[in-house]
């Protein structure tokens, strides 16, 4: 079979993720390729190679351009900090491989669309890793809103919260750095937005607020405070373009939230709701059910929900985050063969979900309504 | 014991309810004067002496004026459509008499003023019936805020949503006249506001938007329709006084949400989440609990919670709508005869909460950030 | 309209509960006679007085036979200690006057039997608190079984859990003498019983275990530590007559329990199941629904549940412990009107719970299986 | 590094998950010797071969023995039916092999036994795959419970339901077959007797009820009806070594569960509690809580808790059902390599859950209380 080539710039927490993906996918789904990990690049030599060693990497470098130089590599890969997407991706795509991104795409979306029209006049593949929208249940969301299961859209609530920014004392690392991009809005606001899109569609206006709780911050390991400048809440009332209205939050200092990536979609005829801390569960209400008999239905993932018989054959027994990475990887390399359907979100979705993020915070800068398309 | 008649105008829904809390308070709690049920004014005689009967009233007028009048009525207690609280409560004023007006106080923040003004001119005590307020899990959450456990408050999500009108052919009703007011931002959105304000603080600023879902509607009984001028959905950003940011949302279209008046208060060391789906609980978070055994805990309504172990000792055995409305009373009856603590809301904090609602639909209407004062 | 004079004997917990029940039901219900609290009586005049004070009853005594004998006494109701039911209960019965007794109903099935048959020999109604049956969605987990909606019943597992005598040092009470009757399989067990046989039917055959978790406990207000003799916990598995299997069990100890009176009914083609820590909601799973959108349903209690509009006409507003109870005085009154359905449980029904209960203890002790009607 | 050639008999369900299992663990975890899989076996070579292409095996075979006697096969991995346990796992030890065998180990005690002891006769290492006790949230359980946290342990009950034979016309398996053993509650309910021995310790004796709810199946694709002559549901009473009590209930009927592997450990002191339909969660209750702030705890599995961090370094992103897996096959080629603990549960250990299994069956055919060491 076919090999697919694997070059790896970065190998942070994602980095780790994708390395993992790649490695489980070919045992789950029946692929057109085979994914090998080929070559890793890192900061400097000495990192490339100990990273390499430790998420299974045949090669390493220290030069991310001798990475998409090497005829072996046939997929660039990028989960470095935001501010390196640009240039490492215009190379690749300038070189004519594919590009497979994490999110945000860019630090704002004057460069993401720099990024979307580069790859289309090249006519180069191109992936964001929004991977929570590779989720059964999100998929399955999205397919009751088009089946029309629960009517017209009316409203949207969605947030994203964590609290990994509680502690005042938490360091100061490089996604509060105003170089690399908004905060908050940025790194989880994203998400909720691309769900958004994804389910409701797209937003086409907006009026935003954002806050930067925690001012100062430690550097790691030392006793030096340094000022953040990058938001650590936002929301958003959004007008969608179909018609229906809604708010997004976006939080990494709501005290006790791991991972409530959750939304609702209400419609004229019934209601949705997903939270990832229960990620494998879909909550769904329809009008017209018998009187007496109106309720909540909890789904819980199974065999018959996009992709997870893949994973496990009876229904209820849990797929995890590296599953659902497995996904993407799969619907990214069959998008590359050719064989599947075109892989979203692309470059140009995802700069239309910068657009919204930088939307909120001109907005909230503002403190007026904007239109998107105004970003 | 000291005696306090009870005039009672109107006989709907919240009629009832007050005639049964009346009646239930005195079993449950040791109260300083005895409420009875005096005189109850309905619209026209024959439907006061039908209402009078099924509620266990003495006596019935069609006249409320003949109610203020009535030297037995020691207390004038209005739960009318809106737009007569303002002429029944001055009448009341005028005469001395305490009053006791359901919410949302006034179609409009103008004539809450108006009534608030009047009261405190006379000096005469209000009070409006915001009950979900009195839910010991409310209080509680009021409690855990102000004792700085979860330190100093970042933000708050609110909502109220009920799905009542979801059904396009639900009939036109008095709450979608516009005479009496804004729609579910003030049924339903006055709620959250009340809460948002007893828990946080005064809102200082916001940004609103709101939404006719369904824009004609049949007259009951009738293949006539009207056209709908009111809000369905409601949100807003708000701006609180004391540093907090957050959102509320009000809806009555929002499918399978049977009564979801539910709040979220970030802090930060910690968060409180409440439901009014479930009543009888709250879920705390806190910083600084054991490594590996951080999480939400689910704190059952019992007797350390104030006021339950009045009607139950045991915990977790749950109090109902209708106890929380008998707490309303009680306090009520205390402030009445002097002995326990000022009732809130009165009318003066029903018009900050009408502010509110007012500012919503006008920040709505401008598409623009008001402050809370313009109204 | 009709009176009926209320001789209550007792005034703890269930004795206020009572009173509060015979008050609000007017309020609440139409019904065919008017209940009045006319006479209590407790272990001394002094007692009598103060707790009639309290709850107002109009008159006292320091004598139940007193207040069997009292004209102005149309119905006697029991709230004391399991000991004294049959005592009072037969007295009253020979006084040809209705009883209303607390759960459970004697210390012992042969006790309970004597006064069914004492009440059948003379013709005199009798109803049993055991007050969760009343709880709507008990009512509608039993009208989906006998409606066939969830198929032939395979299996029942219930659980009655609490943790009031969690703590080792909490004190010994009449609820610990063995002469009052059995421990927790008792007071807690005869709740789910009573359920078990409500929903699913009688019992035929079973094997049970008991354990005393705390074997010595202080007297209240004394240093001294007294030997508990009956049990903290109890289970069975259980044969029901209709084919069914299943098990119960009863604790309290069940540290963090505060009200976990829980069961779960499967049948072929599908499952319920109910916990009165949250007692408004009733989740429902049934086979066939449409591929991919298999879930439980969470109904909550509303108006189309037995009773509950008469508490609040919209759904989801939460009905508590109190109304409950409201609802069981209600029924007993319409029955004893001669107006509405026969009171169930009645004493015969109360000494089938109770022969569960004995059967429980004798299997346990003698560690085999028992047939019910060796009891 | 070491490589440890993997000999896989079997390619159905588990067997895809064990070859899922050791593809990823290398590249979540730091192993000590690298898995290759290196041979398949299955019911004849053309089968084997398709399977071994599909899940990624560099050879196949139609005769497990020669997997045995392949000097490249370093690990006999076996996920047969059940019948087929016995001879192949007697045949590696014979070769001096490691075995990893799927659960239940044999059809009766008896066999496992015999496996047991021959494994330890030739000191073989033997492992025995009961994936949910590499759960992090079931070792969390352990730890609490013996750490003490919980104090001593008073009560267990637990719990293995699932519905994937409710339908009437399920067709006939294997499982079904009585030479296989017995049906759910060696399917199902042996994975809960698992988690009680782990969590609480040794089961002394017990009393158990069986049934079968549907007596007979189609063949699958065929109009034939076979009898079904083992359990479909069952559940058992439980007197553990330490002390404490119980109840065990397995059902593969149980309409809408889908993964219901859930147990609940009250100690003297505390509540824990675990659903494998939400297996990233574990609730505790503690006593000793501040007045009026006592409740449940949601803990979200995260890196404090044993292996999570290898998979995902954020909390609550939720493991799934293979990453479990993973888990496993980590903790038995550590085992194998000498670093790491002894793999748990072993040969001996599954002898011992067998006996349990068997216990129930028997206690249940002769209708009395037996101890595990009749069996």
């Amino acid at each position: 079979m076919k090999r697919l080539g694997i070059g790896l710039v970065g190998s942070g927490f994602m980095g780790r993720s994708h390395a993992h993906a790649f490695r489980a996918a070919p045992g789950v789904f029946d692929l057109p390729m085979t994914p090998v990990l080929e070559l890793l690049a890192d900061v400097n030599a000495e990192a490339a190679a100990k990273a390499a060693a430790g998420l299974g990497f045949a090669r390493s470098t220290g030069d991310w351009r001798e990475l998409i130089a090497d005829p072996a590599v046939d997929l660039v890969d990028i989960t470095t900090p935001n501010t390196l997407h640009l240039p490492i991706a215009l190379a690749a795509i300038e070189a004519g491989k594919p590009v497979y991104c994490e999110k945000p795409l860019a630090p704002n979306a004057a460069d993401a669309k720099r990024m979307a029209d580069a790859a289309e006049r090249k006519g180069v593949k191109t992936a964001v890793g929004f991977n929570y929208l590779k989720n059964p249940m999100v998929a399955l969301a999205r397919e009751i809103v088009e089946s029309g299961e629960i009517g017209e859209v009316v409203s949207f609530r969605g947030i994203h919260a964590e609290d990994y920014m509680t502690d005042p004392m938490a360091p100061y690392t490089w996604r509060l750095d105003k170089k690399g991009g908004h905060g908050v809005v940025a790194d989880l606001g994203s998400h909720i937005i691309s769900i958004a899109r994804m389910v409701v569609g797209p937003i086409e206006s907006l009026v935003g607020q954002i806050k930067t709780v925690t001012d100062r911050r430690p550097l790691a390991g030392s006793s030096e405070m340094k000022p953040v400048e990058v938001d650590d809440e936002a929301r958003a009332l959004v007008q969608f373009a179909g018609g229906a209205t809604g708010s997004i939050e976006a939080s990494w200092v709501k005290a006790g939230r791991k991972m409530t990536l959750a939304f609702e979609v209400t419609g004229s005829k019934g209601t949705i709701e997903v939270d990832h801390e229960r990620l494998n569960e879909l909550k769904l209400y329809t009008t017209g059910q018998p009187k007496g008999r109106e309720g909540f239905k909890t789904i819980l993932a199974g065999p018959d929900h996009s992709f997870y018989k893949e994973f496990v054959p009876a229904p209820g027994h849990q797929l995890g985050f590296n599953d659902i990475k497995t996904i993407e990887v799969m619907a990214l390399v069959r998008s590359l063969a050719g064989g599947g359907p075109k892989f979203l979100p692309d470059f140009r979705e995802a700069w239309e979900i910068q657009r919204v993020v930088d939307g909120i915070v001109l907005s909230a800068n503002e403190k007026r309504w904007i239109d998107v398309t105004e970003v």
